[in-house]
């Protein structure tokens, strides 16, 4: 999984700038954040004013397989994505394979799974099975473009674990709201069970966040991870 | 392609009750779209007008490959989602495979491709390639799950071109946006290119909209395919 | 304050068929919400998997001062809007006047406010100072009328306190949003202070939605009234 | 009107790169738009090809009459705003008071006004009495405040023509999609009839536009002011 961050309008101080014109109305510019901007900025979080929180914006530039990105694109309010697409490009021979940390079992039933790590032999014939899977399936989207037939034809055969790439944007309310849903964390009032590819690529955003916006992140980390 | 109108409240009424609170005020309940109400959502439409359109809701069933729903899920604003999920169940073995009327060869650039038939070879070719790779992907996913591996792992390595359901609402604003955008249409002012599966898609869609709205339909194809 | 539920499409199964669709594919119609139900609907609440929430559509007619539609109005997801307009009709001389059980007096500091009964005299002086406010106001309202100014411009010195009217649509899941930020509820997990007058609009669509949809309501209650 | 740019991340480069991963896929940054671009992006806005406009942000401070920010936050896609409070502090006595430029006199029928300047007397008259009607409503607030009645209560006689200040963010798109409705242009393909007072503002925040991303906006221009 790669995220990178490409571009952003994101501070502390763009929050409680936002905040205080509720209560004091005029133009608030050039405010670094200081020490009572955290207590502002944990009442916001904690009381759920979330609107302060919206006039930030982050950019990432993100490579996962369709699978995660079906997921992520779930996510409507406050993001806006631009993908590969392909329509208009041939495709990569990029797949995602789990790593050997990756539970690969999966035990309980629908909303109360657990997954446990498989056995030696499960990561060698599921690693493999892929790989063969895989390549087979991209010969075949080889084999009709060979043929001349469209790019958006021929994809069609390609599986879910190819690698696509996107950029989405973002707001600091809206990214707390999808690393709510997208991890799991012991600090998390409300218990999410995302799938384990789709939290790597969350872990990644979380960190940024957290360095762009520590105060607003520590709010979020102390107020049970649950988006104002 | 199956589409299938579940549920709805939207008639060609709605539109008009919530465009006259504006220049009436009050409450106006129980009111049939008559002659006069033609015009007046006629000009909603033309002028772009667009609130009043919302106060409506339709919710279809769909059954369309993920290829498909991937382009559909683009969609955010005015449509909510629910699809079947490959984390909780085992997917069926259900693939799109073009039929003889879909134009498989692709010409020109981007922004301006044509779609041209295939010649009879490619049409036997891409069913044929088709066919094999969607079924040794099955395999290895059934292989994988046989394993013990678990669902979410093992379907990484199914094609998009696997069938998916899911269920869309709308409104009609928000549906005459998708349909502005996801078809061909020779009465459109802004020519779009969608693939033409979404485009099957869409086209379901909108003979249910023209049967529920009829009005607003009409006047959707007056000014244009643009969503006001 | 008025609140007319005008049409709906809103049931507890519309929950259920949406959300089976994740777990069993295929298409659920005609189903009526059982105990099973119960279980599933508070489940999805618990672990705020609030996408099935989404498929339900509720129209309301609202007639309230214009300093509550204004609040009422910065809900955007999930909401639309039609109302009244001062550019295209003449407003009519209906203003709120704060009744005997609402309290006058704030006490404390922002972010804590309590609100206290004002003393007897308090209570005649506003009410006769409010009186003569609007009367005042709509008087020169229509001074400016009669010299033949337009009435988008005549109408900047009418009072906030005077009363509009506007059909407002959301779904279960807008408008639980809605409730846990709009309502003061012992129930609630997270503390909210609304304004008495937005309160008392919310608590008219709240026992709609507590009828229309019993089991999602029971659910919101149980589960702190936080909106999946 | 007041209307200041706060902060951006917005230029003509951040659209050709997030439209660049749909053909070309991978990560493009540092890329300043260049003459090539130029086309690219008036392709992008012919075609309705809306998206890539979304990565960018604009943060704007802005000081109207209420009646203006009414119009203004009925914007909901792509808007995210923060307001003064009438609950919070006490408000001041600016007022808008039109001036001699501004057309006072209505004239035709809903949907096709025309406006035209007033008589001299007209002037005259609907200054003083909106002088008149604002000083009586100031006096009115304060003799509640000094009654010891809640800011959020005497508040009520306040007129829709104080000045009220917000903050206002969005992207390249959501503020085209607002200029195409609250100005008026003779480029337009679709006319509007915004009031004068909301035009004022969008002139400000077009003229802001037109310096951050000349390109993108000279495209908006081209191709009749239609948000894509």
């Amino acid at each position: 999984m790669t995220v990178h961050l490409i571009k952003h309008a994101a501070k502390d101080a763009d929050v409680t700038f936002a905040a205080r014109v509720s209560t004091q109305g005029g133009e608030s510019r050039f405010i670094e954040a200081s020490d009572k901007d955290a207590g502002l900025i944990n009442y916001l979080m904690r009381d759920r004013h979330g609107s302060p929180f919206e006039h930030t914006s982050m950019t990432f530039y993100i490579e996962a397989p369709i699978f995660v990105a079906r997921e992520f694109f779930r996510h409507r309010t406050g993001w806006s994505y631009n993908e590969e697409s392909g329509r208009y490009k041939e495709l990569k021979p990029v797949f995602y394979v789990p790593g050997p940390e990756r539970n690969l079992v999966q035990v309980g039933k629908p909303g109360a799974y657990v997954f446990e790590p498989g056995t030696a032999s499960q990561y060698t014939l599921s690693s493999d099975t892929m790989a063969h899977a895989y390549k087979a399936a991209y010969s075949h989207y080889k084999l009709l473009l060979n043929d001349g037939i469209a790019r958006e034809v021929a994809r069609m055969v390609l599986p879910v674990g190819i690698y696509t790439s996107f950029y989405a944007t973002c707001n600091a309310r809206s990214l707390m709201h999808f690393l709510g849903l997208r991890t799991t964390d012991p600090e998390s009032k409300f218990p999410s069970f995302p799938q384990r590819e789709i939290e790597m690529v969350a872990e990644g955003m979380e960190k940024t966040f957290s360095e762009l916006m520590p105060i607003t992140y520590g709010a979020f980390q102390k107020n049970g991870r649950v988006a104002p």
